[in-house]
């Protein structure tokens, strides 16, 4: 199948490109003597998660139970749930996510979620590995640093059947903080909260042999942290606009991983000599972010959003004027919640399909 | 299985609201004299198709190949394709509908592609109904109304394999005009272009038995056409917020449907007294329009987004505060790209879950 074929809007991975950012934060992440844990559900791809466990993680993190159980079922170990699991129908499901996987971890911030954790997994004669879920500003889920967040550790300490391992802090405002110097300050502030949660939980004897945190915007930064001990980036494997604009320790743009997504459309219309109309509109991609689609490697042209099935090409360059029929690619926005929209990605070697994955995980947000 | 036992972040449909709205909308069009194809586009849902025609459909409108396709299985008739069907992987996928469905229609504004079609069927061995698509101020596909329409219905009509059957027009820029006076003067100008168009049509003996379009902001005002044959309103089954502000004839807020779609939510963290958090973002509502989910019947909420998997709620109101693990229900900003991201629809009967629709057309756009 070569990409003539393939049936647009279609989600395409650049193999070369994310070969290279798999490998790349994979060795990053070795010589700074820490592990890492990339976060699945920005690509909710069981082969995804598969590579970047052969090229060195040490498993994959997960948002969702819903996420969880897809990745579990493929075989991918190791698995963190790194939103707070809560009421008896995730809690069941949860079980059977063990059942699978008995290591899985999930996190708590919540003295009422540990006891039903501890009650659920002692009726079921499992033990739960488990972190203490830390807030460090992202005003998201996460119990307040320093003496609370120890007070909830000696909860977990006491539930017979969850195994407390240590802590997670997501500082996800100060990933996409615009240039590396005051994305640095920003994250080292926020992260001390954390260390210093570390600190007091291993001054009172409380295990802190997981300390989990980052994102792809602070990965060269967190590594500073030496009470961190793994990180987990999710973005770098496949990259977004969003992150492309944020800068990086080089310069204006962030060049550490390469942009290997792409979303390839049709044009479908053109309703006259400046426009063409394009077959991916709300539905092909997210638009979450104030900034919209850039096509790839085709200057002249500026993407608008002409709702949910359709792309608005304002021409600006009319020797570059795309004709009816012909096939675009464009950038997303926004990595995750574009990927979200599809059912499979095709995975390109140059112009030829080598495989296609399922996104298997796709809509599992429960 | 009842409300407290389902999966969050999960779609729920109100079935007494959907129903009204369902019966409204056909006996007003049945009242005007007009016939309604529905946009499946909203839905992507088979099952609500198959209510829809029940209720005096002539069939739905879909707007890409991949819901044809998904439509046709199912056994709904009377399909229109409101988005032109270009190129050959697209027309190859269009003749195996054809074969479940030989009246399903098309949409034309290029002869290019009047003639790829027109071989392609002739090659088949098919004849294909064919609508010429007419701009009518929406800048998205259509060719100009008026002379250039007339001259490509005459290559419609020139091509064998091909059956003029009329005109659609969609002024998608109308649909949300705020205030029901401003909406009508605005929908009225575009769509006499459409209607200038229709007699030019007459004139010169080319076929106007089909001049589809309207939405379900212009629902009440696509009726004063005498030259619109059917209407194509999609939202108007299940509604949602971006509706909802644009006002009625009779009042501020546009009531003339029910709001019968939301968000189930868990509250999964409450870090805070005035903070909780439930496992509802970017990836369980459209995030396309300047406004953000709303909760139903919990007064003293605000919702803000909080990423991909999350939602903060600031609490105003302390004696309405959510606690942990608490099931609220939001509506969505817009309805279409919110359903897109759904496998599934909850179909309530109060707090009891009457049946499980299937999502079968989500994410295929293609």
């Amino acid at each position: 199948m070569t990409r003539a074929e393939i049936p647009t809007p279609a989600l395409l991975l650049d193999l070369d490109r994310f070969e290279r950012n798999v490998q790349k934060m994979a060795a990053h992440v070795k010589a700074a003597g820490k592990k890492l844990r990339p976060h699945a559900k920005t690509h909710k791809c069981p082969e995804i998660a598969r590579r970047q466990v052969a090229a060195g993680a040490v498993g994959v993190c997960v948002a969702k139970v819903g996420e969880a159980e897809v990745m579990a079922a493929a075989g991918v170990r190791n698995l963190l749930i790194t939103t707070e699991v809560v009421g008896a129908e995730k809690i069941g499901r949860l079980l059977r996510v063990l059942e699978r996987q008995a290591e899985t971890m999930v996190v708590v911030d919540h003295a009422d979620n540990v006891r039903e954790l501890g009650q659920a997994m002692a009726r079921a004669g499992r033990v739960l590995n488990v972190l203490v879920d830390v807030e460090v500003g992202g005003r998201r889920t996460g119990i307040e640093p320093g003496e609370a967040a120890l007070f909830l550790g000696r909860q977990v300490m006491n539930e017979p059947a969850l195994n407390l391992r240590g802590l997670q802090g997501y500082a996800g405002h100060c990933a996409h903080v615009t240039g590396w110097e005051s994305r640095r300050r920003a994250s080292l502030k926020w992260m001390r909260k954390l260390m210093r949660t570390r600190a007091l939980f291993d001054k009172h004897g409380l295990p802190v042999e997981i300390v989990s945190g980052g994102s792809s915007g602070t990965f060269d930064i967190d590594v500073e942290l030496p009470g961190l001990t793994e990180l987990q980036s999710g973005s770098y494997c496949v990259m977004d606009l969003d992150y492309r604009r944020i800068g990086s320790r080089a310069g204006k743009v962030y060049d550490s991983f390469e942009m290997a997504l792409s979303v390839l459309a049709t044009v479908v219309s053109r309703p006259g000599a400046e426009l063409a109309i394009v077959d991916a509109g709300f539905k092909a991609f997210s638009t979450d972010k104030p900034f919209v689609p850039e096509a790839v490697e085709w200057p002249g042209l500026t993407y608008s959003w002409a709702g949910d099935e359709h792309g608005r090409l304002t021409i600006v360059d009319q020797d570059r004027a795309p004709r009816l029929g012909d096939l675009l690619e464009f950038f997303p926005p926004h990595c995750d919640p574009t990927i979200n929209l599809y059912d499979r990605l095709y995975a390109m070697r140059g112009d030829r399909v080598e495989a296609v994955w399922e996104i298997s995980a796709r809509g599992r947000s429960q």
